[in-house]
């Protein structure tokens, strides 16, 4: 252990901080981040700091830093770049391990911004403290309950991803949805700037951290690009390494520059680098969270051979278009599964093979269980990807049939020992039936609890698919 | 008007039906689309038939089609494919205009199957009446409560949209999500193998019908390539079609074969007719009506210089990437529109330029108004797309900031006389939190209402806007 790895270990895992331009006044900054930490309940000591207000929410609020009962392990500047360096200063000082600096006005404005992000640097190299920031949104960690600005509702699960962004408003998009599809966090860190810890000194770190499993990434840029390559090829070796990397086009390049003040390199290097290292090249949030649950649920390399199954003859035909297009495969059936599979399957508009065709949406359940298990069995293929077309409208779906489809498709899971995938399509965006919309999160919630991944749509469980086993050829 | 136009007019706004195979029975087919019907409400004569039930749901059940008071226009058979002919030796005797034949086991299962498919299109021809399907889910049409199989909770509101499909369940899909997002149909037919009328009649008729202002057409193959495709190049003369064809892998069109027996044609060729006949290409349900959405709302080839905006730069950064790869350009601002939002926008955060970043996800309500207004008219683009990152969670999101939010917006769209889309990221999947989705959708629908294009992200925005100027270059 390096003593990077051990400064950033103690900063996310602060057991104590002070919020300096804490605020009780609405619509401040001070006022929202305090909120945010109150509401996700910090469990250490949590320091309000403010030399013109009192009270903050009903808390005493301290002068500066040098008044406070102890020196927090971590200090939040809420405050105006310009006020910041006297404040970090006392931080020096009083030995704090590390500063969050939120606000922006930095090097991304350009030289002056340049000059006091640098000063920020020297007074923390001189004062033995390490930086987070400038312009971002800090740290998410579950374990001790510090919280990203607009984070107030993050689950206080811990889990075993890492997300590490130079955007906040991605790190916490990322977060909130991986909450609620079942991905908890080991850590979830916005770095801005990146003037002082940076994607390098986090990658290094999330590949070490015994409690990540999985690492994901936003990056606009790499300060430094021999060692960021270096620790990416050592994070991919240890465990899944996906990356997110914007600023591809001339003009996003420029976005970069004045986002984060990066430099965002030409997008052909960046793809030869992320192949180079065994990294899985991602896009979005959703396309990150899909391979996320793709890589859980079945698995880095699960293989390209894919049965496509569902109630209905256009979702595998379908399917297997964007199977293709994908760099997958629909084989053959295997001949003992196939002959099986016709047994159980003996009705009009069934049409055995691969894609496989159940012959109804309306999942006919004395069939369902049998037909899946043989399906998830089936020896020429490797996952069973089953398009679960809930389309037929309001009061059709019970509670009773979806939980019976959800047994029916985790036996199968668990009997073939193969990995199962559901296509559940959002069904509407009716105004006025949110109890379908419930049904279907519950069983999504039920699906992916038993193990099974659920996508949904059928393009993007082909892509997150393609991009677990390594992306397309 | 032709005859088939006729034809086809008469059958889908038919005054009155009979359902032969009706049943009271649960499970059964013949119970489950009388209910659908029903729930439905269709506005005609609506009998029920089968010789061995006296009642249906408490309404009279007749033995046969002559037993009934009058010839009904439409016969709807959810009855088994063996069992279909004497019945439409019947309809012919009687003088129907079309019957809609729902069951599979016709030419998508082979030679026998073939041979039964076209003893049914030679009655139908001695008979004097057309055939829809067989191996379909029939007709929605709002104006007189005809409904698909699965489709008791469609809209009853009429529209300006055509959605022919070879496939059941999209055309049910497509008519549902559709109807959620504001887009109502002027009909949905889902004609599966396509016996008798088949895509190039329906084409045909919805290039001409007056109600139909926008075509969107799922395809597995055509029945005859040289009339159909000059029916496409008349429809996409008159009005937008937007063409989701599969079939192009070679798996896929071994599983046409086995779902309605069709000849699928090779992926290029399509792609060169399509582009050729001016359709619009579209690849999935979301993406069809991505491209709806964005033609009803921004209009056919509204142009590819895009402003890119939002509170945060990751937003805009990823987004110019997307653009770039779908062939859009974001050009800089105009200099009297930067000047003005340079005055506007004066805070720390904020970027102004394109991509424009505002500075905060957290709507400032007083710059907002302004800020849209001047860059929905900056002349050198001619979309604004806002992505209206509401991810700052529950609680944070007020009905009050949502409404204010779409005031602004909407007065922008007026005021610059130029089109606006929004971004609205489907927020979480979270099971205990069904207010904010609810918020969301209400929102949405408000947008929609407003004639503001909304896409649930960013790479479908780039996309659809990509398709209404005609595709990728």
């Amino acid at each position: 252990m390096d003593s990077d790895y051990a400064q950033i270990d103690s900063i996310l895992n602060a057991r104590s901080m002070a919020v300096v331009g804490a605020s009780g006044k609405p619509g401040k900054f001070g006022s929202v981040f305090v909120l945010t930490q109150l509401a996700m309940g910090f469990d250490g000591s949590l320091y309000l700091v403010n030399p013109g207000e009192k009270e903050i929410f009903g808390r005493p609020a301290f002068p500066d830093l040098s008044s406070l009962p102890e020196v927090p392990d971590l200090v939040y500047l809420t405050i105006p770049a310009h006020l910041c360096m006297d404040v970090l200063e006392d931080c020096g000082r009083l030995g704090v391990k590390g500063v969050i600096v939120v606000a922006a006005g930095f090097r991304e404005l350009g030289a002056e911004g340049e000059a006091l992000e640098g000063e920020a640097l020297r007074i923390a190299r001189e004062g033995g403290f390490r930086i987070i920031g400038p312009n971002c949104f800090g740290i998410y960690n579950a374990r001790n309950g510090l919280t990203l600005l607009p984070g107030h509702d993050l689950s206080r699960t811990p889990g075993d991803t890492a997300f590490l962004s130079q955007s906040g408003g991605f790190s916490v998009h990322v977060a909130r949805m991986g909450n609620s599809l079942g991905i908890h966090f080991s850590a979830v860190v916005s770095y801005g700037n990146g003037a002082d810890l940076n994607e390098t000194d986090f990658l290094r770190y999330f590949a070490r951290d015994p409690r990540t499993s999985y690492i994901a990434a936003y990056l606009e840029g790499v300060r430094n690009a021999r060692p960021f390559l270096a620790a990416l090829r050592e994070a991919a070796g240890r465990k899944p390494v996906i990356l997110w990397k914007v600023g591809g086009s001339a003009v996003s390049r420029q976005a970069v520059r004045s986002h984060t003040g990066s430099l965002a390199g030409s997008a052909e290097i960046w793809k030869g680098a992320m192949a180079q290292a065994g990294a899985i090249p991602a896009s979005g949030v959703d396309e990150v969270l899909d391979v996320l649950i793709a890589l859980r649920h079945l698995g880095r390399r699960p293989g390209r051979r894919l049965l496509l199954a569902g109630g209905g003859g256009g979702l595998g035909t379908y399917g297997a278009d964007l199977a293709e297009g994908e760099g997958l495969e629909v084989p053959p059936l295997d001949p003992g599964s196939a002959a099986a599979l016709k047994e159980i399957l003996k009705r009009a508009g069934a049409v055995v093979a691969n894609p496989l065709d159940i012959g109804t949406p309306l999942i006919p359940l004395p069939l369902f269980g049998p037909s899946m298990k043989e399906a998830a069995g089936n020896r020429s293929t490797d996952i069973l990807v089953f398009d679960l077309a809930l389309n037929f409208g309001r009061n059709m779906i019970g509670e009773e049939r979806l939980g019976a489809a959800a047994d029916a498709l985790a036996l199968a899971r668990k009997d073939s020992g193969k990995p199962v995938a559901v296509v559940l399509y959002s069904r509407s965006c009716d105004t006025e039936d949110m109890a379908t919309e419930q049904s279907l999160r519950c069983f999504r919630s039920r699906l992916l609890g038993e193990g099974i991944a659920v996508f949904p749509s059928m393009p993007r469980a082909m892509r997150a698919i393609a991009l677990a086993n390594g992306g397309c050829p």
